[in-house]
């Protein structure tokens, strides 16, 4: 009997229509990064395990798809010694005996890999994009996939904050270009290592920022009960609230907390480093300003990102119209190639969610029109002779970059209609003898109804119709 | 102690340089494809095994990448119910038990099991272009990868020859434009049947096809000699002889066939079937001949290619001036859907090769030279006040769609000038306080030294001569 055929759960089919769309993001984005001289790299979808493992936490490590070592993966294991007396299995060491591979996680552990498995081939500072699929064995739900694409560019090698300034130019081109109104938000990891230092606790920033990142889901009053939960006294508190409900444009946000860090905080503490930070900060809005930014940038001091390996500028992007999350994200970090070997390589980069920004243009009605059909004219087929007739006019147009397509059957017409208006194909061309006779082709334009006669020859005649 | 990096074997990384190719290569195939109406579709890197194996027969199950179960693969199964008497154990039952996914082998799988599970949205004909990598746990040796893309163009449901001529202009179109010279080879399915029909042996079409598939690698005598080991006669192959033998072009190849088809051989054997194969030969060549070819089309009646599937026209495309194998290939197929429960599904499609044709330009030479630098112009770092000085200018050529960088450091002039010769960027800007007081940027041609100066509000005078 037949299979009823299915795809695995958290995975995706794209057709036509989605790949449209998806194309046209993934082709702006790619557009705008290379005018910035990033350059695509591609790295394999199956990395060693060895090369994944402990880079994403205990957790990630479960959330890694093994892929079992090939030929029989269980030949010559001694299945015996992975057993424990009750007759159960370590089920953890068989996995690692019969599996060394898996498929990628991310794109920065596998972009780290690279960097320092070909630093003598690269130029530094090195800018690459990379727009590939990852996987992970996360419970598949709403908007949260098991395979799906990243959508990454970083510089490393450079520890200018001229990179800083242009991820935040790329983000406010590409959503210029996609005509969507977001808030770009900017923050400084050393600012929040400042903030915990001058509260008292300097090794709880990790407490400190997971807490306050929440406080736009959860507000002010839930963020300091868990701070409470953290181990922070309520002296700590009361010297990182003020900067919670900090307000006031970036020159002034920055000036109020040089203030803080300098002494002037309730605990009376100085932070090197969160002044560090607010330098970093001042310096990066000062270049945004004289370059000049077309979409709203907002310095957010309770901006913290989940990831703890960023060390310098953090960035977030939201849409300002639809209700959907950060859309984008990014940061500095400052060893992400040292695990490899290969220390003191700076880095910025940022990551488009694609998924997110798709399901925004089309909340939004951003997509342009053209991107639904390819197909701009459909030759009907009208028999043999016809089709001989027509086969030269189709070459030429298509030599001249138009889209078009003979119906591959002479079927009625009714029919090869039908095909044209399924496919959103606007025009349809009708060529029968009384056509070959006076060296004419028939045009019709299926929206207007209106039809003309071109001679055959006359390909500029012919594309003027199809395209006016 | 960090690890050495590295990745499986079989595997690559690919930087901006073979990015470069590769997209070239990629892109323009896409361009050809969609000119003809074919439309993208991408399917999961993962497919449930149920969907792939078998497929590919057993040789095909053994070289599938499975991935394990996520989670604890191993929990609540019971080892010892894989276990032989002598301690040994089931492999491959385990295997079945632990692991529910596998990697793609192909795109034509994924492809049937899409159109059959999709069946109700899509319009037919339907025809569609994917471009995704496919793995294979094959031994790897040079030019055979363990993760490599397929490029794949197919329509389903449609048994108008129009198809079979539409992909030989689609091949002929992407060589004309990567300007490679390539022989076009066809042939029918049906042919070859009709052959084995009137040697007398019409259940050794497979024996058949396999052993003169091989002629131009190893010889008529060695052909025969193979023919013989699998158990044709000596009558059988002095039917089977002429044919491969047969010169001309393809009208007194189809007429000298006919003959022998008709009950002229030596058998004097009929074959319907074979009589059919030529009619769409005739066909094919004569649209062929009405649509105009640039490359050069020949009928090859020894051409079988080893993919069972195909039923009808069969292709394979040769570089005349590069020793690689074929190119490119594909074919008519009758039941593909059928496995998946949607039956009288004709379809037929095309494959082209991306890794050999990469070779193959790379070989002659024919990759355009701008696919190998992006960056249009760097300019140097000068400085705080003449980078925001630079950063308008640098932001208006970069939504004009140019491609430039501004040195991330201000680093001595001589790094600032190595970077650009490294990226083989062509033009550089040394704009520093005197520049700036005459508002204008310098440019510098770096291949041949020109300099000028031109106002920095003059966008149009800049592009002139970073394109002229």
């Amino acid at each position: 009997m037949a299979q009823k055929p299915s795809i695995p759960k958290g995975t995706r089919d794209f057709g036509p229509a989605e790949m449209a769309g998806r194309n046209y993001i993934f082709d702006t984005i790619k557009s705008v990064f290379r005018t910035y001289g990033y350059m695509p790299i591609e790295t394999p979808s199956m990395e060693n395990l060895s090369t994944l493992l402990g880079k994403y936490g205990e957790e990630g490590d479960k959330l890694l798809f093994r892929i079992l070592n090939s030929g029989d993966a269980f030949s010559g294991v001694d299945i015996g010694g992975f057993m424990d007396g009750d007759g159960g299995i370590d089920g953890r060491a068989l996995t690692s005996r019969v599996c060394e591979k898996g498929l990628r996680y991310d794109l920065t552990v596998p972009f780290a890999r690279f960097v320092v498995q070909h630093q003598n081939e690269l130029v530094f500072p090195f800018k690459r994009y990379q727009i590939q699929p990852v996987w992970r064995a996360d419970r598949p739900q709403k908007g949260r996939y098991r395979e799906f694409y990243q959508c990454d560019a970083d510089v490393i090698g450079s520890r200018s904050l001229l990179n800083e300034l242009e991820l935040v130019q790329i983000v406010d081109r590409v959503f210029s270009l996609f005509d969507v109104a977001v808030l770009i938000k900017v923050n400084n990891r050393k600012v929040l290592s400042g903030l915990a230092e001058i509260a008292g606790f300097p090794d709880k920033v990790v407490d400190i920022t997971v807490a306050i990142d929440k406080i736009d889901k959860i507000g002010l009053e839930a963020v300091e009960a868990e701070m409470r939960e953290r181990g922070l006294t309520d002296a700590a508190i009361a010297v990182i609230e003020p900067v919670l409900t900090l307000k006031g444009n970036s020159s002034e946000k920055i000036a109020a907390m040089r203030a803080l860090m300098s002494g002037g905080s309730a605990s009376g503490l100085v932070s090197e480093t969160g002044l560090k930070g607010l330098d970093e900060l001042d310096e990066l809005f000062g270049l945004i300003g004289a370059a000049g930014i077309s979409r709203e940038v907002e310095m957010d001091l309770s901006l913290a990102r989940g990831l703890n390996y960023y060390t310098g500028a953090i960035f977030e992007v939201k849409a300002v119209d639809f209700q959907i999350g950060s859309i984008c994200g990014g940061g500095r970090y400052d060893n992400l190639t040292g695990i490899f070997g290969l220390p003191d390589m700076s880095g910025v980069g940022i990551s488009f969610g694609a998924d997110r920004i798709y399901d925004v243009l089309k909340g939004l009605d951003k997509f342009p029109k053209e991107v639904t059909s390819s197909t701009r004219l459909l030759f009907a087929n009208m028999g043999t002779d016809e089709l001989k007739y027509i086969l030269p006019v189709a070459r030429a147009l298509r030599e001249a970059g138009v889209s078009c397509e003979i119906y591959a059957d002479t079927a009625k017409l009714k029919k090869q209609f039908d095909y044209a208006a399924k496919k959103h194909v606007p025009f349809i061309s009708i060529t029968g003898a009384e056509e070959i006779s006076r060296n004419v082709v028939n045009l019709k334009n299926l929206a207007t109804g209106e039809q003309v006669s071109v001679p055959s020859s006359d390909l500029n005649g012919i594309i003027s119709f199809l395209f006016a």
